[in-house]
């Protein structure tokens, strides 16, 4: 039986060190080709590069294994992946990760890791985003790599039902063994922004943007925010459907 | 009572004939704040700037009238708009369009035009996302204004439920007039990229990313496409919220 093809990528950019322990769990379950960014697209969601060019160039080489950096959005290299360097064997599984930071509740909406993700599972291919809360460069991944080595296997193992991604996140490294995992929701929360001047030299008006994160349902034991609050890894099956059925009739009634 | 403060926002850019439009109509509602992109973002998502700085600048002032215009994606200028420029009075209702394009169906995930409105529905402002299926600069506008009006007057009269936006669409301007509006639902369908290639003169791999739409469900009566083709508008509230919650039992068995 031929191995999988596991397209893997993130948005922190293929020389980030997340991508390269992912890489890693990828090539021991199946052939790899990893199609990411060339530098950090945190924060993309689902965008697209439609006002400029796209332009990637392959690095790596060896059986069953390849790599390329591409220009544009986590989104924009998994459609570069599909139709145009994997013409010729469209990829099984897409892993998107490890991302240096956290993708649990809200910041799914406005995470690259998880519009990659989103994209594989539109395009048929069973899809995953790793994530870490934390945001250093030089993140310590040792305590949740044999976790994504394990719910990787079973992916590659069992697939997942059509239009269901998995959006999974995992604690910072702290002085305990990380509990395990559990499958939640996302909690419902919201990031407050902050606008940092950024000294323009003439004085025109430029910010940095940043911001807190507020849980909306902290005691809230079946969510993502919760469990990893508590040490675990959080596995939060997802779909796109922006329909919201149940208003319906009464908008219906409206126009 | 004071009136209504309406922020007007889109994705083809503040000196787009779309957004032209829809400011007319909002200030014929209440008072009026444009933050918009200062060029083309279309396809940007819910994406937000986090590795550069992002820069607005005052563009018009009248009594219950400022134009601003923002570096950065859509959902920067609501957030700059809510946390920055309107400090001291929060919007109540987020006008976001008219686009020049359809955000119709899956486009509604890549599309800046709804991502903005989802901004503002997520930060509790009353928000809609117009689209008319017409990409020329110089689209035609006018038989969709007085429906566009009809809809935006019965927003601000009646607001929308906590987490609910709009996503509107219109059919381009055809020799009869508009059959009426029709709340639905958005069609199953996807995008099929195509790549073309940039003709980089020292040959580097550089492409344009282009595509045709399918529709999964042409016959479908109550989709917003089918009615699109009918010569109706399409309304369909959306919502957010990305919990595969009928998955979650069999999902948790396995890890």
């Amino acid at each position: 039986m031929q191995n999988p093809l596991i397209l893997v990528t993130n948005d922190d950019g293929i020389s980030s060190k997340g991508i390269r322990e992912l890489i890693g769990i990828a090539r021991s379950l199946g052939d790899v080709i990893v199609v990411a960014p060339d530098g950090p697209q945190s924060g993309k969601s689902h965008s697209i590069t439609q006002e400029k060019v796209i332009q990637f160039r392959h690095i790596v080489s060896t059986q069953g294994y390849d790599e390329y950096a591409c220009s544009g959005t986590p989104v924009d290299a998994v459609k570069i992946a599909l139709h145009e360097i994997c013409k010729t064997r469209k990829p099984d599984f897409v892993f998107s990760g490890i991302n240096h930071g956290t993708n649990a509740s809200v910041s799914v909406l406005y995470s690259g890791t998880m519009g990659a993700a989103i994209e594989g599972t539109i395009n048929g291919m069973h899809s995953v985003g790793f994530s870490i809360d934390d945001y250093s460069d030089d993140a310590e991944f040792s305590h949740i790599l044999p976790h994504i080595h394990d719910i990787a296997q079973e992916i590659v193992a069992n697939g997942l039902p059509a239009g269901v991604s998995l959006n999974v996140n995992f604690p910072k490294a702290c002085d305990k063994p990380l509990a395990g995992v559990k499958v939640v929701r996302g909690a419902k929360g919201n990031w407050i922004e902050q606008f940092y001047p950024a000294n323009h030299p003439y004085g025109l008006k430029t910010f940095w943007m940043a911001g807190s994160f507020l849980n909306y349902e902290p005691d809230a034991e079946d969510t993502d925010l919760y469990v990893i609050k508590q040490n675990f890894g959080s596995i939060v099956p997802i779909h796109v459907d922006f329909n919201a059925y149940e208003h319906f009739a009464e908008i219906g009634k409206r126009f």
